[in-house]
Parts: C-alpha cells; structure tokens; sequence
C-alpha cells in the first residue's frame, strides 16, 4: 500500500501535520474542548486520505491505520491548543503550508487512485478528494458550509489541474520522480498565484439583472 | 458492474442530470462560485450511488469512475449556474422530472444491491439511500437540515414502497422488465400523488398537549 | 461475521435500541416528521456500526443487513416519537443506558476491526469511531455541531481507554470473555463516574490572557 510516487514520508507527515493546524485552528475557534480539538486535526489532516481509501477499497485507510500519521495529526492539534494565539499571527505562513500540503495530497492521492486501479477519471476524482475532503470535513464538523464552495478564491482548481496532469502522466506512463514534481509545482504554484493575486473564480451568475447589470445582489466574500 | 435491470443508459443520464440541477439550484441559492455549483451538481446527482457503491463494496463508486455519469452532472450543474432564473420559474416541471429520477435511482440501486449480495434487507437499505442520499448530501453540504427529515411531503415512503417491491420481485426471482418498471411506476406515481394533493406524513407528535389539543406546538411546513 | 466477543445479542439489540432513543428524541426536539425520526433513531444507533464496517471493509455493513438490528432501531425510533414527553423525563436513567451502549459499542467494534486484521491502531481508531459515531452522525443530520466536540463532560475519553484496552488485550492475546467485560466495565464506570461528578476535558486555552487571567473567553457548557 506504499504508494509508488517517492513522496519522502517525513513530507507527507508534514502534509498532515499542518492540514492538523487548520482542523486544529477552527475547533479552537468555536471554543471546542481539547479532545474535540484533537479530532478536528485529526479529521483535517486525515480525512481525505480516508475517503479515498474507502472509495478505492483500500481498507483500512491509512488515517486510521498508520500509527506515524495519527500522530503527526495530533501532534499538529496540540500545538496549536497550546500555541493559536501566536499561530494566528502567522497565518500567511500557514496559508503557504497549506498549499503545499494540498499539493502533495493531491497527486499523491492521485497515484494511490490510479495504482489500485481506478482508471483515469476516477483517479482524478479520488485525488481531487484526497487533497480537499479534509477541509470539507473540518468545515461540516464545526458547522460551516464547506469554504471551498463558496469562498471564491482558488482552491480546488488548482488540485483538479494537477491531479488531471498526474492522471495523464500515469495513463502515458511517463510518470517519474521529475514530472511528479512538476505536477506537485503545478499545484503549488497555481495556488500561491491566486493567494498573491486574490485569483477569483466566477462568484453567481446574478441572472435577474440580465442586461441591467445590478451589483448589488452578488456576494462579495 | 453494469446493471442487471435494463434502464436505459440515456434514461441513468437523465435522472442524474436532473438530481445535478437540483443540487446546481441549492448551491446557486447559497450564492457559491462556479466551482461550487458544479460540485453540489455532482453531489447531488450522484451522491446517493457513491454511497450505496461504498456500503455494496463496489469500489470505485461508479460515481467517480464514470466520465459519461460526472459529463451528466456537470451539465446539470452548468445550466443551472448560467440558466437559473428561467429554470427557477419550470420549479413544477422539475420537481416532476425529479419523481422519476427518484424512482429510477430506488429501483437501479435496489436491484445493484441485491446482485452484489447484499441481502434482501440491505438491498431495501441500499435502494432507499440510492434515492434519497444525494438529497441528503446536497443539504448537509448547504448547511441545511436535510429536506427528507422533516419536510412532511412524502419522498422517502414512495422510494421506500419502491424499494421493498424490487426486493421482494428480486427475491421470487420475479424481477423482469415489466415488474421492475411497475416498481419504478409505483414510486413515480405515489411520489406526483404525494406532490398533487399534498400529502404529508405524520408530523411531530406533541406529547405536550396530550388530550388537550394545543395546535400551536406544531411546526407547519 | 459474527463477533468473537460473545457480546449477548440481546445486549447488543438493547445498545441500538438505546442509541435509537437518543437519535430519536433529538429528532423530535426539531420537530421533524415521523419518518425523519426513524431515519434519526436509525443513523444513531446503527450508524457508528455503519462507519466501522465501511472503514474496514466488511460491507454491507450490519446496521442495513441485519433485520434484528434494523427492527431494534425502528422500535427506538417509534417509542420516542410516541412516548417522549414521558421519556424526556426519564432523562437520567437513558444517560446511564447510554453509558453501558457506549461501553458494549466500542469495545464490540475495536474487537470486530481487529478480528479483520485492522491492526491494533486502527482497532482502537474503529471502535472508538463505533461508540461515537452514532452520535455524531445524529447531530450532523440535525445541523448541530457534534456534542462530543465540545460538550466538555468526558464521553469519547472512557470509550478511546475501552478501546485501547481492548486493543492491548487483543493484541497479547488475553482477550476473554473475562477481561473483555472489564473492559466494557471500564468504559462504563469511567463515564458514569464523569456524569456523577460533572468531570470535564480542558476547556479551549485561552491563550490571549496568558498570564493574565481573565476568565470571561472561556465558555462554560
């Protein structure tokens, strides 16, 4: 179950680990005890590595298996039950973290897909899932409607772009360290561009002031 | 993993066309981006398969694996994001459309359940989620309290009748095309009988005013 | 499939009875139809079995194969939606019910994981997720924010030791029906011990008044 992609495992605890401060950071947020932090980083950190195991049958998923991955997720819960306060101010810090981490779950999600046999599309999808599925159960978790719906800045289409590029790569089988990397960038990069530049994508079609053009009725975030 | 009962593929396209514009009219009533109408589109409309797949074993879920059934769902949504003022005023229309994807989802689901083993019990299970679970998805995923717990009109006791009439064909070994469409005809018609004449299902008991009659207890829908 | 632990299976049954009472009372308390409070007794009593099977892959799971099952959770269901003025005030004596379905659950569910070859951190991840899963999937469906999140009173902390010893047993093979039940009656005391005297996890951190000492950040359940 050792994914193919040398994703080096300490990176990959670091991935959980910081998804774990975000999970960590919203249950301190609604003031939650600190057993119900613990679960949100564990659920953030984790939880799309376990929806993509339970939708390619790899059970037991690895967020529950995997003693190192356990406890880089509650380590990430600790430190931020101890520590939010000076957290907080380094949240441009952790934003890049997360990109990072949302990078490498993703084509490592990806691959996993792909190697249990998923088939190309549906290792998209399980790879799109592994890198936001955490977020989203953070977000049901603590009551909010999940941010990657509705908070327009881009998200989820960086990690569709790069796990659709690692899809391809492993479907023409020139899959390698290097353009694995190039598909981690990818993701990287495109997410840091539109934190840079407050990238948006299209808030609602306002359909009643067809051709009137009132502003008023959009959401702005 | 192909079903066994004969729906039309263009009639599984349909419904999950259909259950992707109801999910594209939620997201678009929470104001979401683009990218979130498409993924209330593609939880609704195949929401309910991805869990009876996860609970039947048959990994991956179609819902993921099947580019034709994720085109189906992100046309809904699509057309739903850039057409959503005309198609809010075809409501009836849709919610007529909506009754036979119910139906079609029940008794597909009901009768996949049954061919991977699962008993005639779980088969009813699996069926009712089939048709009622991206309903349910799409409201969890709005922050809302799913529609099918408390809105009285009846949705899931047609899908439920549905259900336990495939079940039992399946079981006599009676299940053919006629008897599964008189299946898939029950729950459409007691689904538009429902929605004509308003029926509803018994409401919260208020205990309260046992024997004394205080209507104002109840919540009307 | 069967579990090894001879839990009785009418202990069994009168755990998701229990839980099928708690998801049944919440659903009355929003006024939900009769069905949804079928669906609520259903999710909760059944539903911390669903998420075990799934996450270790013996689908279907029980809570939708096993009529016995179903039958005990539509019978919770169906007295709370008639009897609950009166039950509500037997609150007192369904929490101490609730402590022994809590204890019976998880050590049930870390001994199933680890009978499919879970291993022992997943066994404890499994049966802690059976005890409370129920739960957390009932105040998911009613739009609250999981009580074991951030109800402070200890309730997921006697089942993750049940669990754990458990788990430990398991592993050096000493499990038996002997040390099976003290397990079960450590989950049991522990919980009982912490509704009795009110003991409650550590509360959110207030890190702002490090040092400082105002009170008023904290919430108080």
């Amino acid at each position: 179950m050792t994914p193919a992609f040398p994703i080096e495992p300490s990176f990959e605890l670091l991935a959980v680990f910081i998804g774990a401060l975000s999970g960590g950071l919203a249950a301190v947020r609604k003031q939650f005890d600190v057993f119900g932090v613990l679960v949100l980083a564990w659920a953030t950190g984790l939880g799309g590595g376990v929806l993509r195991d339970v939708l390619i049958g790899a059970t037991p998923p690895v967020g529950v298996a995997d003693w190192r991955l356990l406890a880089a997720a509650c380590l990430g819960g600790v430190v931020m039950y101890l520590f939010h306060p000076r957290l907080e101010r380094a949240r441009r810090m952790i934003a890049v973290l997360d990109a990072g981490a949302l990078a490498l779950f993703t084509v490592a999600g990806t691959i996993k897909g792909a190697e249990l046999g998923a088939g190309p599309v549906a290792a998209v999808c399980v790879g799109l899932l592994t890198g936001v599925g955490g977020g989203v159960l953070r977000d049901l978790l603590t009551g909010e409607v999940p941010a990657v719906l509705h908070q327009r800045e881009l998200y989820a289409v960086p990690a569709l772009a790069g796990a659709g590029l690692t899809s391809v790569l492993w479907s023409t089988q020139t899959l390698s360290l290097a353009s694995g990397v190039v598909a981690v960038a990818l993701v990287f990069g495109l997410r840091i561009v539109a934190l840079r530049f407050r990238i948006q994508a299209p808030g609602p079609w306002n359909g009643v002031t067809w051709g009137r053009g009132r502003g008023s009725g959009r959401m702005e975030p």
